[in-house]
């Protein structure tokens, strides 16, 4: 094991969150709330800790796939470990599992909350919650990787393998550096025309760049205690359409910045993603044409319901827990599905979904015809073994992480649909949940015990499940 | 296609049933309850139709897996018609959706009841529904195999493929028939010693006899409103012991014949499934500590439970549905593992369970060290990987059949617990649920379409989700 190399880069990951916290430190010296001291102390504590780990460059620059995974792990350990301090130290979230749980959430872009009352909150710790979104969503070694002469380019490909949602990584251009820098610029440029958007709308600045921030990364937070639901249906319509283009593949962008507009058009994972979600907005506007709202509203609501939950977002309008049970379903399977691979959604991956499809109709051809042998393609081109045979054990896995989880919280004797769905909006970096963790709810009543396993599932569902597990094999430790 | 072939075992089947229809003809002649025409007239019609379509021999034997899919698919689907025509003829379940739920959920050893009171059933009916569980467990094509002259060894192997459980069969003696004989020499001896043992508890013989039928076939239906909760302690420690051992792959039987005791308990299947099952056991009644009853109790309430569920049996002694959240979810664990592959249980198989952990720590492995290339082993042996990746298939296709089938009950705006373990209970042949499906509940307030998608999942439960799935295919049916 590397460990020079490993200590080296989350040194320099703890130097850039100490910077990060700077902005909050801004925050709260315009509006006074007495948090600008905590995010400084933090601030400058992290910076120099991590200066002192990143000072010695690493000996060794050999750099495997077992550390890129154990890194990518520990990095958002760490990052969370620390995030959580200026909650914490503020006495606005005094417990410090509630903290981690809230920064985790944050980081991983979940938008999961324990808090009762947001809206108490003070705004520098506010603007800590969403800007974490914005931080997590594209990825904290992306960053790094985007701005730091990193030595080795084994080292970045494995970091961005290990961190980056999907089924399979491709590089955009030939070096990982470059695609990182892309992959931003794409990013901060969405963030800002969002931005502008909100602020045309009339939204205060605070909430614009929150707003944004959580959409961005598809995280959640609101900062209100109604969500998204007191805002302006001009303003929750730029969100719904926001949403939508952060959990879309950010390739499609890439292809179209070199103006490959028909290429970006014909990626079936996009196709499936605009389907699926533009079937399932019309099935809930359906099934709530009973309710006393107009058509318009009811597709209004379903279409921001839709895209918020596909492309696990969060963000909420109305309360969807007092919906039917078919339009509630509907959500629960879009947790699941997600959205696309390469985007800052978290979730199955619609890409995933389409392999899986695949190799069921695969399979059914095999047992008929034992001697047709035909591999699973997708954009034209066949996908390799190992994807689909990584993509099966994905789920097996997910399956498996998933039965534990919903195992250990359901020590707490709460009703299973809140159960059920803890689990499904954690692991899938969504948010809320039906029921007590409901649009109106929280996770504040879970024990300690929950809490932390629910952390454990933000990050593995934001890492996809195999870096958590790798850092928890005894074998990887072994010599 | 070879739809001569197709229909000869058809008819054959069709005798069978009609012949299967005499018990109850005595059952009733001893009741005197009115319904013996009933059986009486349905047997002869399903005889003569069966002659008639049996009368004729193939010209053409290549029968290929495709047709062993088929041939099982409708063989199950066509004595399910024809089985559910007593009940609805004798008045006593008069809608015929109602009756084809009950027969199948009968066949496939699922139990899951659509009566709200089981009694008023004449006894000629509740015999019929139990003795569907018997016929269904071993299963109608193998028990065809054990008795009929079939030409052609590859026919045999392809129906016995598509309907036996389990990721692979394997056939205990060279020669297919002989192995059906085997198979079904062991599952009416162990029939028979529990038959004895429930006399010897003073059972009354109509009881006995249905209660051993529908644990031999891991059904599940009782002839009493409460199930087993009214019998005696020794009685329901009987059926607990039976459930468990119809639940074991039934090779371990054969094994045993042969006296090869030491191979037999080496299976690690059969090791697995025995830990898997007493770990929760333990935990169910650790779990119950807090209520008024004592250790012994909970142990004995908690051990039947366990066993009924995870052998997907069905039966029950208590009202599960009012345990504490923690146990009520590790039977829903129970419900998705199942039983042995080989046995008469249902469920994902513990098997595959197995299968899927060793893909997942090969995964892991590979992932660490990419040049390690180690084929998954079970019981010393390499499993091929056409049996992994139909385990990965099997385990995707299942998802999606649960989640299509969740949406589509759904509309029916029952809870999502209720809904969820409906599907769950149907898909894995196991019988009660929770909260409206639970052990005091019953199938009866669905509609008819969510009772035909049930139906459908009880099918595709049964016969392990692939022969209905190639059943539906277009391709399939193409030239």
């Amino acid at each position: 094991m590397n460990y020079g190399s490993i200590r080296y880069i989350l040194g320099w990951i703890l130097k850039l969150e100490g910077l990060f916290m700077l902005p909050p430190v801004l925050v709260d010296l315009i509006y006074r709330e007495g948090t600008w001291e905590d995010y400084l102390i933090c601030g400058t504590v992290a910076f120099l800790l991590g200066t002192a780990m990143s000072f010695k460059k690493p000996q060794r620059t050999t750099f495997y796939a077992r550390e890129g995974f154990i890194t990518t792990a520990l990095c958002w350990i760490v990052i969370s470990l620390v995030g959580a301090l200026p909650f914490y130290i503020s006495g606005e979230i005094p417990v410090y599992t509630n903290a981690m749980f809230e920064i985790v959430s944050g980081f991983t872009t979940t938008g999961a909350s324990i808090l009762n009352d947001v809206e108490a909150l003070s705004h520098a710790n506010l603007f800590w919650r969403s800007f974490s979104h914005w931080i997590g969503g594209m990825g904290v070694l992306v960053f790094v990787m985007a701005i730091l002469p990193l030595a080795g380019g084994g080292q970045n490909l494995h970091l961005m393998k290990a961190e980056s949602p999907g089924p399979s990584v491709s590089k955009l251009v030939p070096k990982v550096r470059q695609t990182a820098g892309y992959l931003y610029g794409i990013y901060i440029a969405l963030t800002l025309f969002e931005l502008g958007l909100l602020l045309a709308g009339g939204m205060p600045l605070f909430d614009a760049v929150c707003t944004a921030f959580g959409t961005a990364g598809t995280g959640g937070f609101g900062i209100r205690n109604d969500s998204m639901g007191g805002y302006s249906y001009y303003i929750q319509t730029v969100v719904t359409v926001f949403m939508l283009l952060f959990g879309v593949n950010f390739s499609v962008y890439f292809l179209l910045l070199m103006r490959k507009g028909r290429e970006a058009l014909r990626i079936s994972e996009v196709r499936c993603y605009f389907g699926i979600y533009a079937v399932i907005t019309l099935l809930i506007a359906y099934n709530l044409s009973n309710s006393s709202a107009g058509v318009g509203e009811n597709l209004h609501h379903a279409a921001f319901q839709a895209a918020s939950i596909m492309t696990t977002t969060g963000f909420s309008t109305v309360d969807f827990d007092l919906w039917p049970e078919f339009s509630k379903v509907l959500l629960i399977v879009l947790m699941f599905i997600g959205a696309c691979a390469g985007s800052t959604g978290g979730g199955i991956k619609v890409s995933r979904i389409v392999i899986y499809c695949k190799t069921v109709k695969k399979e059914l051809d095999f047992l008929i015809h034992p001697r047709s042998i035909k591999a699973v393609q997708m954009d034209g081109k066949r996908i390799e073994h190992t994807v689909v045979r990584a993509a099966n054990v994905f789920l097996v896995a997910y399956v498996g992480i998933y039965a534990v989880s919903l195992l250990l919280i359901s020590l707490g004797n709460y009703d299973f649909t809140t159960n059920f769905t803890a689990v499904a909006a954690t692991i899938n970096n969504i948010g809320p949940g039906l029921s007590l963790v409901g649009p109106t709810g929280n996770f504040s009543m879970y024990s300690s015990m929950s809490k932390w396993v629910l952390i454990f599932d933000m990050l593995a569902g934001r890492l996809e499940i195999f870096p958590m597990l790798i850092l928890l094999m005894p074998s990887t430790w072994r010599k």
